[in-house]
């Protein structure tokens, strides 16, 4: 049977993120280092959200267990809608996995949770549109990050 | 690395609980079957007891949550010395796994985890010396199980 037991599913991302942190991540901030991750529990509460199955207090405190509670500073957030983004994949000839085969529907569900975590949190949350160039996304990220590490 | 992250260990076997409730357990006793199986959430208490490295509150709540709450009705523990334990693996010239190779004083925390636990949950436990012979071991097992299915 290929089908994956929800709960199964979160279980498994929060053994990655517990391992991941554990043996990168706190080492690294411990010998005073800037870690940058691509994906972390926000993307477990959006993704789990658009899903509707398990309850997000539930994945959210997994998470917080798994990572033994460590937040980022900060989220960069680079907002882009699914049908830009279907757009870019297939610009890229990239082959699609599990997650982004996923209906429309699903991947404008998992968008709508990012960006009500973002609402949630403005103080660790930098949203950005992904269509402006990139040389401007990054211009404004490192403004941002500046104002962090100094 | 080689090295396990406890709270990685714990979400893995958590992981593996709950698909294989999902995918074979439930559906089994939902057609009324009566399921066997080795090993169980008690494990995952004893042997996280035994290595005293996370809260035993914590890894019940994680299997419990992994299971939707799906307890036994009937725990059979076959109750052996770590000592004797490893002369019959020995003679069997079986390798020995990742668990197995701990030290002997982890192996008697994890015999008076399940202990413990047989105590705490006596109506769902049948305790049995393990170095009775087979016949009167399956007789005894027999004779519990008939009480609880008919």
């Amino acid at each position: 049977d290929e089908l994956i037991d929800p709960k199964a599913e979160a279980l498994l991302y929060a053994a990655d993120r517990a391992q991941h942190i554990a043996e990168l991540v706190r080492p690294a901030l411990q010998r005073g280092e800037v870690v940058v991750q691509d994906r972390y529990i926000d993307s477990s509460l959006a993704y789990q959200g658009a899903g509707r199955v398990l309850e997000a207090g539930d994945v959210r405190h997994l998470s917080e267990w798994a990572t033994d509670e460590l937040w980022p500073d900060l989220t960069v957030l680079l907002d882009l809608s699914p049908e830009e983004a279907v757009k870019r994949r297939a610009g890229r000839g990239e082959e699609d996995d599990r997650l982004e085969r996923e209906a429309i529907e699903f991947h404008r569900a998992v968008r709508e949770g990012f960006l009500r975590l973002a609402t949630e949190h403005p103080e660790r949350y930098l949203v950005l549109d992904a269509t402006t160039n990139p040389d401007t996304l990054a211009e404004d990220i490192r403004a941002r990050v500046s104002g962090l590490i100094s």
